[in-house]
């Protein structure tokens, strides 16, 4: 591609100068030394660290210059890319192809002209119009100067409290690095559980660990209104109870920024955002989006989505440069893929939770597994919760949740991949994975899943969770709980009205139990009571192994923050 | 499966104690409740960890019992299988289907009749036919009594060096577990490098690595003999050296343990492995094996294999189970991932090597990349070399190694997986993985990877080797190495004769650059480089990356083990 060979010009406008934008500036030079690129930023800063911005709210991250390492001058340098910052795109003229620019600083405008424009304008927080929205001491989280604005507020005023409204992302990141500060912190959720990338169930053990670290968790929480006085503000709840705070964090989620898009005129998707074919492209052929205020596929559902994380914003960023530039390229969707640091814990998720699945129409089941991170002979091995979502008939690997401390974000990204490939259960039974006692086991937990799943999908065992099984035992009377660990674990707690028999006596002891019940069996974590299933079922028992364990059970229903993993009893080859 | 349905009872004997064996042992007892197992091991213990065995010589695992938590009574009690320890079966009759046992104790012999026999046998320790390999001093290391004689030996003598013989995983770990229990230790390999499962260059990591914890390592060294003296055992090499020690470790690698096999005439394959199909069965219908002494189909090539790993060993044992249940079950083939730690490093392999691709006739090339395992500006990021090797044309991925501190396994898997699903180079580039700062990049290294072999594949730019890049320049004079990084960069180190050009200065320097020499670029990591190269192609100039950049050249050819991430200075978006 001599560049003598090529002609006209090709001028491309982007209108965002983070994750999609700057991606897509950077690709279009490199495709074409000669085009001019002109990138247009409404904040003050291109290309920064915005993952990294609640990190140095918390003081993890201490440099300032860390989270802008780039600059309008670096794109120069390197790209020869005109970034524009402090101004912003107010309309476009579609049939003009131009776009008119405000300078922020002084409030005027100009017009410039466009052969190609790609829209990466993100997604805001949402912020409901509530009474007190705008109170000074309510602050969102999206861009540097957000993140100034809080970390300045608190060296000045020194708060000692929070509120946090919202529990996704954000708003967890933000409990933990306010907390890190020293602040009281107050989560008020709506939901009855934070993170929606998560079961209840699983998210249950994040509430756990929230609660460990001081943090105070209100669920099925509604805001309905802000009132701040000079030396505080009041959040007030739906039910009438009102939390005083020196702060407010407002992250109850984004939504697309697509105002410059709607009133161009462009076709929109779901909640507003804008629809793109696989090639990036808009309903105007001129005009490409990426990023968060795009709308996406659902890779596991096939459904569009709105999924706004960096991963995807930075492929699509690339593949709309590669699309001007005459290269074929298509984004073939996001499933969603995602880990939260939350203190000590790692928790990441992939694809469809079990609720998503079946509200998308899905037959879909679970398994939930405790497994170590790595062989548990080898020091410091930690136990992790994993719960991988299949589908019923087909064994087919439609998400995977994962939390626990270390090794976490490896098995989510390879049931990614997995996902990706439109795995079985079967495939993940295959899965030839690196093992060394520092790093795993050698079947690797996935593997495990894998084992879990297809077991279940043969009719080796019939499955029910603790929810299905209580009220099982509760109802009728024609259940009844196995309880297959050891005295000594059953003397560190159980449950109720449970027979006990620990599974290496089970053989022994057949003849105590009824044969016209439903033996609901369950050990610590589903190994043993796996093993007491395939006993029971061969000598003519009804049985049905208990999903997780008695050790999910104390996390998700006791609220119990301690390891879960057998001890010493669970050790045989599985 | 109503036990009462069934009929006659089915009695199976596997030999073997230890991973297929024993996992095949506990799968068939929970298919089948009636069946009558026996499990034959000829050492001590069963079902033992036997990677973690170096670990227990150099003190990391400190407990005995963690070797061998499971014991023939853990076996009776919870499977009901009769394990018998301290006995070899040392002949098959296969028209009567009986074995002959030997009890290694007092060397009477019994015979056990059988309906199916699975035969997991394992590999031996190689040791040559050579002068004084008999020597008490010398070890090798297989089984728990194995260990417990090295650990004794060093308890009781003291011994202040150590001579390892073969530089593979065991070779490696017991040079570090020998170093951490204070020896001075020589490793001798026969080949140009260590680890087998990686190319020379990466392998040179693990050389400066070994060097710099003290390890003395002769390469290309072979071993003719050993004497022993009453306080010290000599190693004699081809060249004529003589290193004295106290100990000598043999680690030169594994053969498959097939004698029984082979005298009872079943079909063996590779090296004097076992022959099985997918299901695991021998060429006798009656006889199935599984683990280090069968051999596998390779899934990159689909030729025939050797595969020593614990992994495929525990999963060919449930599968040998399934059939001989009468569930349908294949094993698909190993791909050999596997992940060594070296000290503070942890190296990772899966699928070929770039050798082994070409061995096999593939045309293959590879990239080669120094991502940080983190997002950079958050606290504790770590620079890894990853180099993945794929398909010219197809741009099929074949095999990928990583080397660094942290995040190294997690992105073999990946691309374990990503093998297994044969997915191409356009495939890597659309992974959606979970992304935060404190676990990877928005492009994460797998992305990365992928974005550059497509680079490659689609013509935007040319790559060469560091070799083929100074034989260019050394031999005809019409290539020039390029210097893309800054002066500060240079001042610390740089290749005489290239010359120094910037990447952000590179635009307006082009009328400097020669029009009739081919222009071989390089940076730091080969990012830059590559920018330079769009551009430097674009304006008609004839050029080429040098895969790996300055970093990766310092490493491999001069044997720097210094991080070699480009600081600062490549971080635009690519």
């Amino acid at each position: 591609m001599d560049l003598t060979e090529r002609s006209p010009i090709m001028k491309v406008i982007i209108v965002g100068g983070v994750a999609g934008g700057a991606t897509a500036a950077a690709r279009l030079r490199r495709l074409d030394e000669n085009a001019e690129i002109i990138m247009i930023e409404r904040s003050g800063y291109v290309s920064y660290a915005n993952c990294g911005l609640p990190y140095y709210i918390g003081g993890t991250i201490t440099d300032r210059s860390k989270l802008t390492l780039q600059t309008p001058q670096s794109f120069r340098n390197r790209f020869d890319i005109d970034a524009r910052v402090r101004q912003e795109v107010v309309a476009i003229d579609r049939a003009a192809r131009t776009v008119t620019v405000r300078r922020l600083d002084d409030g005027t405008e100009y017009v410039e002209g466009y052969d190609k424009l790609i829209l990466s304008p993100g997604a805001r927080p949402v912020t409901p119009d509530l009474p007190g929205i705008d109170a000074g001491r309510l602050f969102t989280l999206r861009t540097v100067e957000d993140t100034y604005a809080v970390a300045d507020f608190i060296d000045r005023e020194q708060p000692r409290r929070a509120t946090v409204v919202g529990a996704g992302f954000i708003g967890l990141e933000m409990a933990e690095n306010l907390r890190e500060r020293g602040l009281e912190v107050t989560v008020v959720q709506r939901g009855e559980h934070v993170m929606p990338v998560f079961d209840a169930d699983m998210a249950s053990l994040l509430h756990n660990h929230l609660r460990e670290h001081g943090v105070e968790l209100l669920l099925k929480a509604d805001v309905t209104g802000f009132e701040e006085t000079s030396d505080a503000i009041f959040t007030t709840l739906a039910d009438g109870r009102v939390l005083e705070s020196d702060l407010v964090m407002l992250s109850i989620g984004v939504a697309p920024e697509s105002t410059l898009a709607r009133e161009a005129g462009l076709e929109l998707g779901m909640r507003g955002s804008i629809k793109v074919d696989a090639t990036m492209r808009t309903s105007d052929p001129d005009i490409y989006a990426v990023g968060d205020a795009v709308e996406v596929t659902n890779v596991v559902t096939g459904s569009p989505a709105l999924i706004a994380l960096a991963g995807p914003a930075n492929k699509q960023g690339r593949i709309a440069a590669d699309n001007i530039c005459g290269r074929e390229s298509e984004f073939g969707g996001s499933q969603g893929s995602s880990v939260l640091k939350l203190f000590e814990l790692d928790a990441a998720s992939t694809g469809l939770t079990l609720t998503a699945a079946r509200a998308a129409g899905i037959d879909a089941d679970a398994v939930i597994l405790s497994p170590a991170n790595h062989a548990t002979y080898y020091p410091g091995a930690e136990t992790m919760t994993l719960k991988v979502v299949f589908e019923r008939g087909t064994g087919r690997i439609l998400g995977g949740q994962a939390i626990g401390r270390g090794g976490v974000d490896k098995r989510i990204d390879v049931l990614a991949v997995a996902i990706r490939a439109r795995m079985t259960a079967a495939d993940l039974t295959e899965l030839d994975l690196a093992y060394a006692p520092p790093y795993s086991s050698a079947k690797d937990p996935v593997n495990m899943a894998g084992f879990m799943i297809e077991n279940i999908l043969d009719g080796l065992v019939d499955q029910v969770t603790w929810d299905e099984a209580l009220e099982l035992v509760a109802e009728d009377g024609d259940a009844i709980l196995l309880d297959t660990r050891t005295a000594g674990e059953r003397s560190r707690g159980g449950i109720e009205g449970a027979l006990n028999i620990p599974v290496d006596e089970l053989r022994e002891h057949l003849d105590e139990l009824p044969r016209d019940k439903r033996l609901l069996v369950f050990c610590a974590s589903g190994l043993r009571s796996y093993v007491a299933c395939r006993i029971l079922s061969q000598h003519g028992f009804s049985c049905a192994n208990v999903a997780g364990g008695y050790g999910f059970h104390t996390q998700v229903k006791r609220g119990s923050a301690a390891p879960h993993a057998c001890v010493g009893d669970c050790g045989l080859p599985v």
